[in-house]
Formats: C-alpha cells, structure tokens, sequence
C-alpha cells in the first residue's frame, strides 16, 4: 500500500532503446508537465499545501519546489552531454534539499513560474537534438552512464510522477 | 582596448571578509539583474541581438542566454554547500554551451523569464541564510575552496558585468 | 571515495593574508617539488605510468607531463604580473593538453628535467620579490583578480597534490 | 650599421608556404638551438656576459635570459593552438620581462638548462604533428591571425638570431 502511494504511476521502467514516435511523446510530456503541476495545486490552502502526499512523505509543497530543482539538475546534465565526452557529474541529496527553509515554506507560485520558463528552455533544447545526440551520454557515480535518449524518457516520467503524488492525494481526500 | 571592452566594470575582485551591509547589497543586485537584463535589451532588433559585445564576443543574444544558464549552475553550487559538507562542484565549458543551437538562435524572452523566475528563487535561498552559512563551502575542482559568501559577491558582480557588455555596446553604437 | 581520491591532501584553501613564514615555507616547497616527483615515479615500469592514479583519472604519465605544462603557465603569470598592470591572463584547457600525443606517451624524464630545470628559475624569481609584489594581481577571465600571494600558495599546493596522486596510488597498489 | 648589428642574419621573412623539406629543417634548428647557445657563452667571464650585444641593447645575460623565456610563451602558443579553435594568445612585454632581476643578474646555467629541457619537449611535439596541423593557427592580438607552420619557421630564426647576437658580438671584440 505505501508502494502504491508511492508509485501512483509506477516505477520507471524503460527497456531497449526507444522509436522516434516514443521520444516525441516523451518530449511533449516534458512540455505539459509545468501546465498539469499548476493544474494540480490550483486553488489548495495553505493546509492542503503542508499535507503530507503520503504518511511520512513530502508535503505537496515539497513536491512542488522539487520539481525545477530536480529538473534544472537534469537540464544541466544534457548540456553537459552535450558539450563534453561522457561527463561526470554532481548528483544532489533530493531529501536534503526538500528540508531546507524555501522547499518548506516558499509560495508555490515561486516554483510553478520557474518550472514553466525552465522547461520553455528544456524543451527547446529537446526538440533541437540531432537523432546522434540521443546516444550521447553522461556517467552518474551511484548509477553508471546514462544516455540522454534514458534521460528524456526519465524525466516524463518524473513529471507525471510527482503530478500524481498530489493528484492521487486529492482525489483520496476528496478535494476535488 | 580591448580589454576595457571585455571588462566594462572591471574583474571580480573581493578582498577578506564582506561586511552585513555588504552582502545585503550584493544580494539586492542580484535581485535586481532580471530586470536590468530586461531593461538592456527592450527593443532590440534581431539584427542588433546578432551584434558580438566585443569583437570576436558573444552576440548580445548569447549574452541573454548564458546569464540563465550561468546562474542556474550557481543556484545548484548554492544548494549543494548548504546540504553536503565542502562537495566538490561541476563545473561547465561557458563556450561551448554558448555554441549550442539553443543559445545562437532562441528569442531572448525564453531566457529573459527564466532568468526573472529563477532569481525569484536564487534570492529566497540568500535571504533565508544565517549569517553562518557564509562560511559553507564548496570546491571547484580548478579554483579550489570557494564560500558562499565569497560566490555571493561574485554573483552580484557578474549579473552587472554581463548587462555592461550589453549597455556598452549599445552606448557605442549609438543604440540609446 | 572518489572525491578523496581526487584530492589526497585535500582540496586548495587559504584565507586572508599569508604571513612571511607561510610565503617561506610555500616558496620552499615549489623549490622541493621536483625532486618529490622525481621520487614519486623513480623505477615505475610503463604499465605502472600508464595506470590512471583513479578511475577515469590521468595516468601517472599524465600527471608527470601535466606538472611542467601547468607550472609554465603559472611562471608566466608570475611574469605578466610582475610587468604589466593587472593583466588578463589567458587560461589553458588542461584536459585537452594532457590527452596530446605527447602528453599520452613521452617518456618521464623529459617532463622530470623540464620540471626541474624550469623550477630554478621560477624560485629565483619568487625569491627575488619584495613583499610589496605579493600584491601584484592579475585577472583570470573565469575566476576573477588573482594576486601573486595566493597564487604562490596556490602552486605550492598544486605540486604536493599531483604528487600525493602518485604517490598515494602507489601505496594503494603496493607498489613500494 | 645600428640596423646590421640588430639583425646580424637579417630579419625574419617568410612568403607563402613552407615545403616539407623546409619544416623539417626549421624543426631541426630549434632543436640545435640549445646546444648553440651554450657553445656561443661558453667560458665567458662575468663582464663578458653584462656586455651590451650592441650600443643600447641587451647584454648577453639578458639574451640568454630571454631565449627559454620567449620560447616558453612559443610552446605555449603552439598547445593553445591545438586545442582550441584560433585562441587569442596573451603577448608579454619582452622589455619589461628582460629588466626583471633574474634577467639582469642570474647566472647563465639556470637558462641554458632551461632552454635544452624545455626544447626537448617543443621538438617532440612539433615532430608529433599532422600535415594539417600546420594549418592550425592562434591569434596575436597584436598580429592577428598566425599558423603554426608559420610560427615554426618563426622561432627556428628566432634562436638562431638571438645566438647570432652573442657569436658577432664575440667576433667583433675579438673574445675567440
């Protein structure tokens, strides 16, 4: 049952590589998710932003300020795949950065604006890539090379994942 | 010659200790550089956007891109000090991502709300440190040791430095 | 694990002034840093040189060609300093340097005497300063005003932390 | 006759393209660069060596002094121009850098060292180099745009002018 709450979408799972019709929709995702975020908490209280998406998880606001931190990480490692052979790079302590001050306590307003002109940029970059880029790559430490063709399908996932922590929740509570 | 061009404010110099009032400034001008940003280059025809700040230089346009893209990697520095003990950073080719089709071709707007949403963000962070997070640090595998308070000033001073190439090039050519 | 491996004497600091005993002791151990190399890798076989000192790092080759080419630049920065008005000094790329053929595959020795040889000269310079040339400065474009002081403490690091690479490898594998 | 003794081998000169022949010599002349020198100021007394080459020029101190030091920033120039995409390379001030104190006083084995160390490693590089490597080319600031080949046949004149200074010099004074 946690699993559940957790998982509303399910995991992410992506096995072999991916058509073109397959990362066009993914790219489209990406594009909709900041559009499906401010539809999801449009109109909460304060009270229904400091609930819990799930006992013991981050509050719908902490989901809302996660999403440009996760996602202006990943921006930042496709252009570094871009402009490096196989780069390394930094990954961040998501739980960590979720306790800081503004991830607790800042407007939602803050983050939905941010994700939006982030991902107007992130898109375009997308929609820019060659076929070839697809296979260019970067090196997670814990997780080994990941290709940026992986990466698209990820982060669609990821949107509607968190989208779905708060949807679900809503839907459980009856708040819509 | 061309170094005055290159350095309209002159190079990021910070000597000791900042004092409070010091750093409440710094952190108002980096506040404030979206809408200077916005301000430099209203009205500027594609042909003037295409213009090099300097002979041999970024276009003004890649200018407007390279501050978001800059300042996202410095938010993440920020983010990383105050949530792991002195990690060491990754630091990204400013060239080559200014090559990038993205960068060379995409309308300023894109890059003109980001900047805005993002600093919105950036400044939150600041505003909420306590006087003992100046000391945090971070490592810069070629610059070494850096705080945040050392990174705050160089922040503030490279929001300006990049808007002077723009408001200098345009003084010269008679744009204003 | 990564990171400690990257920095084995741990990453460059300093804060505020040096005194003239640190100025003496970092001058000092930029004249020792020769020998300490040439220690480092004296009757290393070539598939002992041709051992990366970390996963995905240079080889022992690598960093034994990378020390001269570093400190060269630096000794001309020393120069510029020393002859021009705050100058902007012009970075190198050190990761592009250390994978020319050259760089790949020369015997040490060359890049042993060079080192050597070089470091007569750049200790005689420094001896030569008057301490009111510690505060000569020059500009770095990515990094910002740089003065002589700092950069004295910076080489001195620089030498025993390539050294430490080797040397710390060596331990590691049981090779002394 | 102030002009004869400046350009005792005449001035540089060089018109269109080398053959492969003549890069071949001209490496080979800097590679016997180091040997000559040292056989031009073997055995000369101190006041020989703070001899002026001519009325108002360099002693032959300063002349030893300046050959590893200009050919330092050559060596420079020449990685930079492998690496990178037409850098703009950093002049220094060869007048400035020759009044310096280790210029005007250091014994002449620290510079002769100098120089056969630091040509072992430029003629391993400059024999390393692709035909079409030749065609690369850095920026003078002062200059404009300059090819390696070019810069080849540059410093092989170079050394043999600077030695020539010393030899006629002797000649004239009757010193063999």
């Amino acid at each position: 049952m946690t699993d559940d709450l957790r998982y509303p979408i399910g995991p992410f799972k992506v096995e072999g590589r991916l058509t073109d019709e397959q990362i066009l929709q993914a790219i489209n995702e990406i594009a909709e998710a900041p559009a499906r975020l401010r539809a999801a908490v449009d109109g909460l209280s304060p009270e229904q932003l400091d609930t819990p998406y799930r006992p013991g998880g981050w509050t719908v606001r902490q989901v809302v300020h996660h999403l440009p931190d996760s996602h202006l990480n990943s921006y930042i490692r496709l252009k570094l795949a871009l402009t490096e052979d196989q780069p390394i790079i930094k990954p961040y302590d998501e739980n960590e950065w979720s306790n800081l001050a503004d991830a607790r306590t800042a407007p939602p307003e803050i983050s939905l604006d941010l994700f939006e002109s982030l991902h107007r940029r992130f898109v375009m970059v997308l929609r820019s890539l060659e076929p070839r880029d697809r296979d260019r790559t970067f090196v997670h430490p814990e997780i080994g090379v990941v290709s940026l063709e992986k990466n698209i399908a990820l982060y669609a996932w990821h949107g509607r994942h968190h989208v779905a922590h708060i949807t679900s929740l809503a839907e459980r509570l009856g708040w819509r």
